[in-house]
């Protein structure tokens, strides 16, 4: 048997690390805080690429690719991102190995040492502004709408699978605009679709709002933000999207001539979300028992599991599961008949709650005869039996059902640890129980530093709705209008 | 209007770079040896991934993420590999950028040198068999069938858009087989995959065979190729499927307990195609006018260029062209219908000529009225006008016709530059003419040296399907019963 998952109340990091170890999403690799990620976590990758990369699609973005190496020189342009990006970061100094002097290894050939050192890419504003001076030169060339899919390297000290890796892999748009108020529209357009993104398919209720300026992306003018809550309390930044203004267009020299014949800095936007957001998937739904998923992201949305003793109810049995395959199959479902004959079925059973598919059915000699079907769903785990005829229509509601229970189910765990409070005091005792604090804030960058520095927490975002609620602000007590989201984040 | 595409037969090589600078497929970057992929180029590299990736998932395989650096010592493992592999390539030697002491720029932080520098993938053997290690214990862990699609980097002097850059895109299948039957078949099974995408997608017709031990991969038993021809006559290596044999299993202690209860090293195959094969599509079939796309492969199947004069026109050649591209859209191509006003039909017609569009229609005042449509297919340049009714019958029909003209004027090309020579003499006159020399060879790796040096022609490779053929070899004149595949190559 498997080993066992630590629950979450006796060590939630550790619970954590289990269930992707466990569920065989992602292992450690001998680079250090880079991870490995294994088939079923791939398999995950791969499902919400489809699905962002369609919703881009359909808002007019084209991928493209950019190079992964950025020369040194192109951070010092725009003097904000050079120090959020380029200070911990991989440096490529050398291009060749030469046998080391022991003849037993080998070591950089000085005479390979590079002119320029290059930076593996952070994140590509840099490259891609560089890149868009040669491409945009009048308003009939804008607005360019690119997104690339590619890894990233940030050298992080502490790393997490999934949450902070010193590589990840994650989508980048880079879109350049005429003025300030499409790319604004831009920026908003795809915090939308990230919200979508999170609610809709991953089940995952956000907040949606914009980040204070301490919070902000280093050479942005506003960012905006989805921020969700993971069941150990703290919350966690899901996506982000960046209105630029013409920072990286003045840093780079990016201007085109407008239907006015001036010659103009485009307005620009950047948005990102990450393989982080399969360790957000994990932390919002699953449980002591291992993966949950929601149908919509899963790989494997329907696993069967027969079940026989003699040789004459396999044959039945393995004739029954078939044709229960096909026809899900042919629903369009992703369905696993799993008649590997090396396992017993609780085995299959524990393995496939361990890695999350959502609906697991089991067939045996009685559910032959009876013509029917064990149901059991992952998410709640609980079990029944329905009839064999119409098992399509049930397992759609179910699977619709799902899906929804987990985004209820997760959005009614927001609630509960979602304060208001009215003092500082207030706010010291109820950020140590985790959850959003929503609270008052005079937009004082010193009263916000000293909330962080003394108690971890920080503004999450100032929701796109505001919370109307006035009253008076934390320590300074002025009078203020709405209240903004606190918590302890990853 | 655009700049003129130098001809083939003025300079080939500024042709090739012309054709894609033009047609937007890709740019050169900032950083030497690195490209830019634009849109258009991305979009046909989707197109070959989506086809690619459907084709190894039927056969079973999984896609997985390994990291991108690899610790130098895992280069020294296998011995061979290192020599293939480590000597040109990107060292990652610092992890922190500091302020330099003029105060003007940034530099690498002494402090933060590595204590073992890591190597920018040129390749991922080293590292996935180091994690193979953890994942097979026993022969129900295999077979192991994964994939990556990954961006790799080798350090190149001379690059070429495409063909040879520092970075690229790739795919890198690594198997682990119980046997070597097993492992051989999985090598032979992946090989027939690339010659059918080549030949049923790109319409590119390739020699199918065995490399000699000098043009083998670093750290392969038996590396199997496919071999297309370029216009200027010279040989394209379009993908590799390696047998390994035991060698990384050695190398990294990889084994496992077989059902005799015998440990045993693993057997291992590995496999590869990458964006080098869009600069094999370019060269494949685009002519004097731009690029030419075989329709499996182009991300837009058919452009609708509307035509008219006065306002009364317009509406109605609007309407009419707009039923006809929901038709079209509706029976599952990608259909752009190009009413932008600020640029001519005639500048529109050049343009998705460029681009390589395979079937392009034109409708005007005439059409609507005479309830017609001009046709115009990109490959022969042919129009012809075609009734409105039976559209959709007419265009499937055209675009399968336009696939397999592509295939058979490459096979015809190919063909006419394909020769039989039969002594050394011969063999150093033809070579000058390009193509394929079919000789025979001796299996003399000494002779093989000699004919490189001398003529710059490599044998691309010995065909599986055996040239029977006995006579006397080039150069040594031991008679042998085969012929063998020689070329310059790229």
């Amino acid at each position: 048997m498997a080993e066992r998952i630590t629950p979450r109340s006796q060590d939630y990091a550790q619970w954590y690390v289990d269930v992707i170890r466990q569920a065989k999403l992602a292992d450690y690799s001998p680079v250090r805080g880079c991870m490995v990620i294994r088939p079923n976590g791939y398999a995950i990758w791969e499902k919400m690429r489809e699905v962002l990369d369609r919703m881009f699609k359909e808002t007019g973005h084209q991928n493209a690719y950019f190079p992964l190496f950025i020369p040194k020189s192109f951070f010092s342009k725009e003097a904000e991102h050079v120090e959020g990006f380029a200070k911990e970061c991989a440096i490529v100094t050398h291009s060749r190995l030469r046998l080391s002097a022991d003849g037993k290894g080998v070591e950089p050939d000085p005479d390979s040492r590079l002119e320029e050192e290059l930076i593996v890419r952070p994140t590509s504003e840099t490259i891609i502004w560089d890149t868009y001076r040669n491409w945009i030169q009048s308003f009939r060339d804008l607005p360019v709408l690119i997104n690339q899919w590619a890894n990233v390297v940030r050298w992080e000290m502490r790393t997490r699978l999934f949450l902070r890796t010193m590589e990840f892999l994650w989508q980048e748009g880079h879109t350049a605009h005429a003025t300030a108020e499409e790319a604004m529209e831009e920026t908003l357009r795809i915090l939308d679709i990230y919200r979508r993104f999170a609610e809709e398919y991953m089940a995952m209720p956000v907040w949606v709002g914009k980040k204070s300026e301490s919070e902000k992306f280093a050479g942005a003018v506003e960012t905006y933000t989805i921020e969700a809550l993971m069941q150990d309390g703290r919350a966690l930044q899901a996506g982000t999207s960046h209105f630029l203004g013409q920072n990286f267009a003045r840093a780079f020299e990016v201007t085109f001539q407008d239907r006015d014949g001036q010659r103009k800095y485009v307005w620009a936007t950047s948005w990102g979300v990450s393989t982080r957001l399969i360790g957000a998937l994990v932390m919002t739904h699953s449980d002591d028992n291992g993966l949950v998923l929601p149908p919509r992201l899963a790989p494997t949305h329907i696993v069967i599991v027969p079940i026989w003793r003699k040789e004459e109810e396999r044959v039945r049995v393995l004739e029954y599961g078939e044709a229960l395959r096909r026809e899900l199959a042919a629903a369009g479902w992703n369905v696993i008949f799993d008649t590997d004959d090396q396992h017993t079925p609780g085995w299959k059973f524990h393995e496939y709650e361990v890695q999350g598919v959502p609906v697991r059915l089991s067939v045996g000699p009685r559910d032959v005869q009876g013509e029917q079907v064990e149901v059991a769903r992952r998410d709640t785990l609980q079990k029944t039996v329905v009839p064999r005829a119409g098992i399509v229509d049930h397992i759609g509601q179910l699977l619709e059902d799902i899906q929804r229970t987990l985004f209820e189910r997760a959005l009614a765990f927001r609630q509960a640890h979602t304060h208001r409070v009215e003092t500082y005091e207030e706010f010291r005792q109820k950020i140590e129980e985790g959850g959003f604090i929503l609270a008052r804030w005079d937009g004082d960058p010193h009263i916000e530093a000293r909330i962080k520095e003394e108690t971890k927490a920080t503004i999450r975002c100032i929701p796109l709705e505001p919370i109307e609620d006035p009253g008076p602000a934390l320590i300074s007590g002025r009078p203020v209008r709405h209240r903004v989201v606190f918590a302890r984040a990853y």
